[in-house]
């Protein structure tokens, strides 16, 4: 007998949670199409030279290899991808002349990530992503049609209040810059300044410190970052700073992906300005987001994602900026659900169960089966020879709304009962119009 | 530059083609679920010994490692899985307890074979099951299920014509067990008889011969399996002809999944009973599918299946039969573009674009795209600061059926102009009503 142990870190769903999984995706996938994003898909495997080049990181990527090796191993080329965007990079350098620009896509896949196993760490998870990819260029405002994706998806999804927060990278930069810091350490402070939630404003302030920054200019800097209020006191507070002209070019960004986000029509209340908003990855150039849920911090960001103008850099010379987001559903998922945000769905997709009463009736019970499922309607017919109460501890198990029974008085009355299952009833309707009839007690009862 | 290159064997697709096979697997999973399956997924990723243990080839599979190790490499036990029948088995024997039998499933996933690349072969593709798996028995009539879904899909694909082939492992084990065959050379026979389409009845008649089979046996075991006529023709023939209780259970089999189909609706020239289906796999202990394409008999078997009894075996002591049916679509698709049997899609998943016209607008533009897309029509807006004419030739090459259009003059009189793209009309609408009107015009134009 093999040994059954599941693999740590590698997430299996039960058909309940699998249901709710696939429902989400579904909703994603919609939203994503809804503004014209075309699906494409990367194999899961690249070379490993390919996902090195992007900086990934050598101890967490799966290499592969043949287990019986007959003669040489060409499977230790390759590697499972760790993320999306370094497939997209290599797929739009590779395909760049047969594909149409500007390039609006979305990829819906699992990743993989050989990280030590721990709590809320899978090393197997789906991303979800959505980019735009220019030819040379990209208006700034495919930056704002990010964050109205993603709006429509989460209140669809309707996982509560939630916040889209937005920040540029060139506001972060030209900001700090403007205090005699190097490149090097405008990024260490970015990354200290992208920690303030999770670790605190002293801390921060001793990190800046270290940095060699003078006091008087790490509480500037720290007033700057924890300044609140409105979008438009936001943008009012940054555009009468004066800076240089990183900061003012991020500024002039932030304030325009605002302006076509409202007439986007995406509600105040659902996305804010906020300074300290820093993502840590160095690819990021400009528009930066993070979402979190109000009912629900200690989920962290929900859904992340930027603007970079040298993704496809190391695969071509030429310039393909983007901007995209992401959402890793797959750890979201059992967080929503354990919640209570998200409420499990019943193991079937299907509404209705037919039983078989009278295993004699099963050419009956087959025909009626068939009819509803070409009327449209997710249907099962119970096929075993059990008794009628094990047939209805299966119907109550997976949760059907509506079952179905004809015994020999039913099948010479021309009829069939319809037992609905949230409340006992019993109802008798004509065999010939069933589908109607169920249609309508779905409608009323769904 | 890091080198790009597609590695052999790792099909990928452009979005025109992606959108293609989004849909036919969009087809495949509603008529899965249509019945009652409910999906599940495994991991990509199992132990090398569960895939072993079923008689996985260690030459195909495709273990991992860890790029760079660290100490002793926890990834060399895992590989990634070759096709979604072995991790079902080791899905039910694990999760047995928290599953609801008969357990009613479909899965969609891609897979990996480490093969030798050729043309036509994949090392990785996409298999869509669908099984069902009882708990210690399962009704006969499950085995109808299968065909009955198959038919649904492919007559919604719209692939032309085509049939479904069944036969009964029993027929053929009783059959060629009345001549004193032992089991070993039965598989044998049953192996040549499966390929006796490719190789002709000469090579399967030496074949035989070979096994040590009298000149006489061979010839009425050809006849046999030679057998042709409508369903109760081939019925009627099985049934006059005395044979073992193997030989029996399986023409009863036959008799009923047929009986079944016929009652589910499944049109009988959709589906034919020919004894010389086989299926090389040995896991089969009863009803066998395959399914081909008349027009297109060289594509081979678009889908196949069948009755197995001892799948989870290796896992638990605990027998779970089950039927079910795999649709290789990766491979599938390409050839049936390429036959011309499915068109190519536009590369756009959106039919309406809404261009800027005068880049002043863009206001307007925005506010127009959300609200064709609030009323559930996918619609891209054009964002760059590019000349009407790219932005036509943009139109064009994505294949757009409406293209909206509004400058100066229509924003004052408060209309818009349609452009038909198929046609070049082009129509004044009222903003006011634009939802409406263009909806229409997807109806009647699309």
């Amino acid at each position: 007998m093999a040994k059954i142990q599941s693999i740590s870190g590698f997430p299996e769903f039960l058909p309940a949670e699998q249901i709710a999984f696939n429902h989400a995706i579904a909703v994603i996938r919609k939203h994503y199409e809804r503004s014209g994003a075309v699906p494409i898909e990367t194999p899961a495997i690249e070379r490993s030279s390919t996902l090195l080049a992007k900086g990934g990181d050598d101890k967490e990527i799966y290499g592969l290899r043949r287990l019986k090796a007959d003669g040489g191993d060409d499977a230790k080329e390759l590697a499972l991808h760790f993320d999306l965007t370094v497939p997209l990079a290599r797929y739009v350098a590779q395909h760049q002349r047969r594909l149409i620009f500007p390039f609006r896509r979305y990829q819906i896949q699992p990743v993989w990530r050989g990280e030590r196993a721990q709590a809320g760490r899978y090393r197997q998870f789906y991303q979800c992503d959505m980019d735009v990819i220019g030819d040379g260029s990209l208006s700034l405002l495919n930056d704002a049609e990010m964050p109205y994706v993603i709006y429509q998806i989460f209140r669809e999804l309707n996982i509560g209040k939630f916040l889209i927060r937005m920040n540029n990278r060139k506001i972060l930069k030209g900001f700090l810059s403007g205090f005699g810091l190097d490149d090097g350490r405008v990024q260490d402070a970015i990354n200290y300044i992208d920690a303030i939630e999770k670790v605190g404003v002293e801390k921060v302030n001793a990190n800046l410190l270290n940095l060699g920054i003078s006091t008087d200019a790490v509480e500037e800097i720290l007033e700057f970052f924890s300044q609140t209020g409105s979008n438009d006191e936001i943008l009012t507070f940054l555009s009468q700073k004066t800076g240089n002209e990183v900061y003012t070019t991020g500024v002039s960004e932030l304030k325009q992906v605002s302006m076509a986000m409202k007439n986007l029509g995406v509600p105040e209340d659902y996305f804010a300005l906020d300074l300290k908003i820093a993502r840590g990855l160095d690819y990021y150039t400009g528009t930066i987001y993070e979402t979190k849920l109000i009912d629900h911090p200690n989920i962290g960001s929900i859904c992340s994602g930027g603007r970079y103008d040298e993704l496809t850099g190391l695969f071509t010379t030429r310039k393909y900026p983007g901007v995209g987001v992401s959402i890793g559903l797959t750890r979201l998922l059992p967080l929503l659900i354990k919640a209570g945000v998200i409420q499990l769905p019943a193991p079937t997709v299907a509404p209705v169960l037919i039983t078989s009463l009278q295993s004699k009736h099963i050419d009956s019970y087959l025909s009626y089966g068939a009819l509803l499922r070409a009327g449209g309607i997710n249907t099962e017919i119970y096929l075993e020879e059990k008794k009628l109460g094990a047939q209805m501890k299966y119907a109550n198990k997976k949760g059907f709304q509506l079952v179905v029974l004809a015994g020999d008085d039913e099948i010479e009355k021309g009829v069939l009962l319809v037992k609905l299952m949230q409340t006992g009833e019993q109802i008798e309707i004509p065999v010939a119009t069933m589908l109607e009839s169920i249609s309508n007690l779905l409608k009323n009862k769904g």
